[in-house]
């Protein structure tokens, strides 16, 4: 395994990927570089995916969307490649998961598109830079996450419910929150919500749907965000014959600085 | 009284003050222009509430303040005299209110400071214009405002807890909210907190400690902006022998478009 201290750029966490001295997480790499969701399709299914990100911008931001065929994506990592340099990838057939490989290269059809979409991971870094507590990270865990009863608006095949990820905060720091994450419309932008879960159809939020309960204080507000898993929660619903994703966790870094995605 | 259609620039409205054909509150008049809180003291308590204000902006955004025995607010309305030019004054006498003139040219010295201090008027009408309700405007009440439990940074003589206005509204409006009041920082800015109201010290949302009580409805949160009654009550608590406000909703009307307070 590649020395973590030596992944300090998008560049180096791709070619480690790439030649698989790295296969794990990237959490925590290449400090002050934006990190990507990934979906990849054949270009049948594309015009609809892209109409629902279209739709549905604050839980699916998109990076870059690359031209058929094209395992590069231009805007976010000229060099990089998109079949080799994530840590691991899922492989979906009609919705269900089928493999987990660190390369998909044997894969690959000419008629793939791959929509790159910006992660918390940038503005969770703003928040921990402006002195905003972040539990999640805090603890060690991966951040919970809640289907909600908004509807996304659906485009073609794709629909589903909006996902988003929770982070219990003081109601001081939830309004810093709001100021500092509304500066990154590129990887979610603002909270959706904050105060009141059961009226987005959050029963119990120390019953995730995805990732890990965190505890929520005395004095605390859970606040939510608009969440990438969204769009491979639409995906998987769509059950479309063949569809690659990330593995969670398992981004693709890339050469954009967060700076870069921080409006105003 | 001056018909309140004539009333549309904080010129108009000034003069209608100063030869007394208004004498009422200045809600609704001269859209677009911002209004101000006034405080009015000898020389001698200046540098403290001065200090105060410095010490304590949220709550006391000064717009301006004026050299000893000026009544002339230069940088907010060249042509303005604040000893005649808001509907109604009110003057403190070692902390009691004893009198409630039209005009204080009377009672004027050559040693009053006045301080020009920003008031929500200014970011309610940036909420209205985005569509988010505000709902003491919608009923036609003044806003209620409560004390709370957080101290003011003191100066000299002047201390006190922090005075908060609510407005109710649901989660995402709420969020709108931040981001468009953080927009004004010389009017108050973002919020100071929201959805818990006990700890900031606030028991009962239904009694104010100023202004009148709002409904706040299922799936709807309070939302805590800092308030320019609070310079006022460390005024009234620092019982000086002379000092002169503004009565409440009378306010001065400057020659400051709202939009120019905008930052960003």
């Amino acid at each position: 395994m590649a020395p973590k201290a030596t992944l300090e750029t998008g560049r180096a966490v791709r070619l480690a990927c790439r030649n698989q001295t790295w296969t794990e997480q990237t959490s925590g790499l290449a400090y002050g570089f934006a990190q990507a969701n990934l979906v990849i399709l054949p270009k049948e299914h594309a015009f609809d995916f892209l109409m629902f990100c279209r739709n549905n911008p604050k839980p699916c931001p998109l990076l870059d969307v690359t031209e058929p065929g094209d395992p590069v994506p231009r805007n976010v990592a000229p060099d990089g490649d998109l079949r080799t340099d994530l840590p691991r990838y899922r492989v979906w057939r009609q919705g269900e998961l089928v493999d987990e490989p660190a390369d998909v290269t044997s894969l690959w059809r000419p008629d793939f598109v791959s929509f790159v979409i910006g992660c918390s991971f940038t503005f969770e870094a703003a928040l921990l830079r402006a002195g905003v507590p972040v539990r999640h990270v805090e603890l060690g865990r991966n951040v919970p996450m809640f289907r909600t009863n908004i509807p996304c608006r659906p485009a073609g095949v794709f629909h589903g419910p909006l996902v988003v990820s929770m982070r219990p905060m003081t109601p001081s720091d939830a309004i810093r929150a709001v100021q500092i994450t509304s500066r990154y419309p590129g990887v979610h932008g603002a909270p959706v919500h904050l105060g009141l879960p059961e009226r987005i159809g959050i029963a119990d939020l120390q019953r995730p749907d995805f990732g890990e309960p965190v505890p929520v204080a005395d004095g605390e507000l859970p606040v939510f965000w608009a969440c990438g898993v969204t769009p491979q929660a639409a995906l998987m619903q769509a059950r479309l014959p063949l569809a690659i994703t990330h593995s969670p966790g398992c981004m693709f870094v890339t050469d954009v600085p967060d700076d870069t995605l921080a409006a105003g």
